[in-house]
């Protein structure tokens, strides 16, 4: 009998022969949006609509909550697919898992808004939470892939315009080098079963805009990190962005912030979004769920 | 007023002018006894004498333990320095947190018994406890920074010899990288308290007694770490041993190694070894043994 990861890989290889190489962005964002439609969201959490900073938002109430514990998320999609509604179903299982009043932006994608509009999006909506009056010793900024990045070139401009720093970034599988030169972007070419080094090359050419791929905001692992707050990254040893992930981890503690660093076996691109079927994604939004609560008291 | 760790830095540095470049065997082994000596053992932690595979062990057995959990441990001293009860203060708490038996080894040391020595007796020691009925899934091994060495040697070993794993390695300040030549070994050679560059050069010379540094046994992050058990690794971003750890976290992620690493900002090599003097200290035994409740049931 095969095992649940032997049973998610033959459904991701399937869906893998659509490759993002050869379709428009349009059927691209289509297909982000029927591959997550299946992803049920948690009942004991209530969803709803908000702004914050001018952004769309989606609201995620968990039925229970600590106190003012908030968490702001950034969906992935390479700067350019998804949105708040293709990530429900996960953001919602985190939202409970961390017991936090959750705000899932809908900051602005590329072609349309090319970088940094992505990050002023995210500054302005951490800037209005904070204004809010929820205090930044409550606040985990979180999100996947590009939300990854998202969240820590978020979190580098608003230390760089003097905000507080938040509790905590929750990092899974964030893709912070768009220079995609990592030794896993070749090595691991093979076995990662979602992003081909092609198509997430085709999503940096897009989102930079002629933009430097050097960019701190753009590319985290060449930030100054210092004075971030701690983070936990989550990432798997099948994908292209795992030097990414060790790359920050190594960077980040170097300078002086907390760094948690899970490598989760067999794992792969956002695995924690298979919560459905693999107890493994079910278990490492459990951890983020703890790794909050000790970051935010 | 200042803070902990300034107090802790202070201290070190003292001790640091009795650098080991200059001392004989005798004198650092006598300074090792000298430092230690003042650090307590846990009240609720019983002391005793034992012996696994030939090796002479300490024991120390917590008040509360939790069914058959076990850590075979092996204390750090670069090889050379050191006994189980040079680290009893640190180990009785580490046994306290993890509810577990434990077994502190007197593994031979160098010069007298050079390279494979320490982990012989480390595999001597691993089998002669599955001898005694413990089922190897409630076992952890674990070390810190030689000792953390001899732990991943010793697994290695195990695996090679066709025992079966452990639950887990858990892993302060890992020294894995017998031919010192990673990026922090000069990039943190000011802002190390306790190591020095010329110094672990020394105590690696001794130890290999001209046994190739390459040896997977003798650095293990040139091995292939396949079918190794989860890591825990916690590490300072001020040692000279920071890119030892992220470089075993990241080969053995790479190779399917369920790893945790954990870089603790403003610490140093095997800090929690200070747990009577900083909170984070005793905060990173508390997770170790947080950690082996989770790999061990």
């Amino acid at each position: 009998m095969p095992s649940e990861i032997e049973l998610v890989r033959e459904m991701l290889a399937t869906a893998r022969t659509n490759t993002t190489e050869e379709q428009s962005i349009e059927e691209m964002r289509a297909g982000m949006i029927a591959s997550t439609a299946p992803m049920q969201p948690s009942e004991k959490v209530a969803l709803g609509a908000g702004e914050l900073g001018g952004v769309r938002a989606q609201t995620l109430t968990p039925e229970t909550v600590d106190g003012d514990r908030t968490l702001l998320y950034f969906h992935g999609g390479g700067y350019v697919l998804g949105a708040p509604e293709t990530h429900t179903g996960m953001v919602s299982h985190i939202a409970e898992a961390m017991r936090a009043t959750t705000w899932s932006m809908d900051y602005r994608l590329a072609p349309e808004d090319p970088f940094p509009a992505a990050i002023e999006d995210g500054v302005a909506a951490y800037a209005a939470l904070l204004e809010t009056g929820v205090s930044p010793d409550k606040i985990i900024i979180g999100g996947d892939s590009a939300g990854g990045g998202t969240s820590v070139g978020t979190a580098l401009k608003a230390r760089d315009d003097g905000l507080p720093m938040p509790a905590g970034l929750a990092l899974l599988s964030p893709w912070v080098n768009l220079a995609c030169d990592g030794w896993s972007y070749t090595a691991r070419a093979e076995a990662d079963p979602m992003v081909t080094d092609a198509g997430i090359k085709r999503m940096a050419g897009i989102y930079l805009n002629g933009a430097d791929a050097m960019h701190p905001y753009a590319s985290p692992v060449h930030a100054d990190l210092t004075d971030l707050p701690p983070m936990l990254i989550q990432v798997g040893p099948d994908e292209l962005l795992l030097s990414d992930s060790v790359t920050l981890a190594e960077r980040a503690g170097a300078g002086q912030v907390g760094v948690t660093l899970e490598i989760w076996p067999q794992m792969f691109h956002v695995f924690q979004a298979l919560y459905p079927f693999m107890s493994d994604s079910r278990k490492a939004i459990a951890r983020i769920g703890e790794w909050a609560a000790e970051r935010t008291g």
